[in-house]
């Protein structure tokens, strides 16, 4: 996912050959182009309003992607496949449906909190492209496989059965998501005190 | 609110005096407009394509308000004021914090239920004009009456205070406001059963 994060640093432009050659490298041009999107919409951002907002040109972003679509394809599997990496934990293979569902839950309060904008990106989906379909089809499977360790851990007695697991999982996933609304990074809250706070409040609950 | 409700059907406009005699009523009018700024945005909304979507001429909607901004706003009062006035119930003047609290979080959820179009107008609300800001100001004030809830049920011991209470908030509101997300009118779920999956999770836990 992170490949360019050990890549020389960015090159500017200039008489080093290659036409086009980037000035940002992919990450620096996917942060952007996030931001971009969350701020004024995918349909309202232009390449040309990217470029303009990294100082650089169309062909220098041209150079990493072949499109908008394609910025929006590799920020969109960020958010995705690092959540989708959460249900294929090895150690976790046999663990009761209840240890991995609040693995899960952990991994995921962690997912929001480290990739905040390409996740606000993934919940503000609206399915308007094929790439937003995939990739929203892509969310209600791992809502599905969510739905499934609640079923599970609800079949084991480990869970209380009188909540519907649907609805259940639907309000653990509005506790996790309402992150991208309210968490903001350097906030003196972790990642893992917030997971704590879920997985208390979600299991435990709040009463004493 | 809904004073219209008992007002005489919709008359057409006609021969019968007025000019921009109204073809529908206020509510009516409130309704369209609130999904159309649902579905394309406040900013991208015409009073043109209001008129359009209402089968009528713009001074038919010209007849109830002064402009945009006045259905923007009635509609932010109708999901706010429904909210501010779980905060104003007599009966529970003397109760415990905790019993106000749970009694917020269910009427909140019935507000969400029966407001659902309302409700999500307000809480996808990014504040670009005048009308945006004061109501995410309210929205603000709300919340934090619910957090100073929290805080008192905590000082009074009947909530565990090993969880942050601006954090336990949060996730609350994250429950509760998921409802805009997933919650569909007539899919088999009520408002009461919605409200005792919220109220069980937040304070008894999904714990067995």
């Amino acid at each position: 996912m992170d490949e360019s994060a050990s890549a020389p640093p960015p090159a500017r432009r200039g008489g080093n050959g290659r036409a086009g050659r980037a000035a940002y490298d992919l990450d620096a041009v996917l942060d952007v182009a996030v931001r971009a999107f969350n701020e004024r919409g995918y349909d309202a951002t232009s390449m040309g309003a990217l470029a303009e907002r990294l100082g650089t040109s169309k062909s220098a972003i041209y150079y990493h992607v072949s499109g908008k679509a394609e910025l929006l394809r590799l920020a969109l599997e960020r958010a995705l496949g690092n959540l989708e990496r959460l249900l294929e934990q090895p150690a976790l293979a046999d663990a009761a449906a209840l240890d991995r569902l609040e693995s899960v839950i952990r991994g995921a309060v962690h997912v929001l909190v480290e990739e905040l904008p390409f996740v606000t990106l993934l919940l503000r989906l609206r399915g308007n492209t094929e790439v937003e379909r995939e990739a929203l089809a892509r969310r209600r499977e791992f809502d599905h496989a969510v739905a499934k360790l609640v079923e599970e851990a609800m079949a084991d007695g480990a869970l209380r059965s009188d909540v519907d697991a649907r609805t259940a999982t639907r309000l653990l996933f509005g506790m996790v998501n309402s992150l991208v609304e309210w968490y903001r990074p350097g906030g003196g809250l972790t990642a893992d005190q917030v997971a704590d706070a879920v997985v208390v409040m979600a299991f435990e609950g709040l009463r004493r």
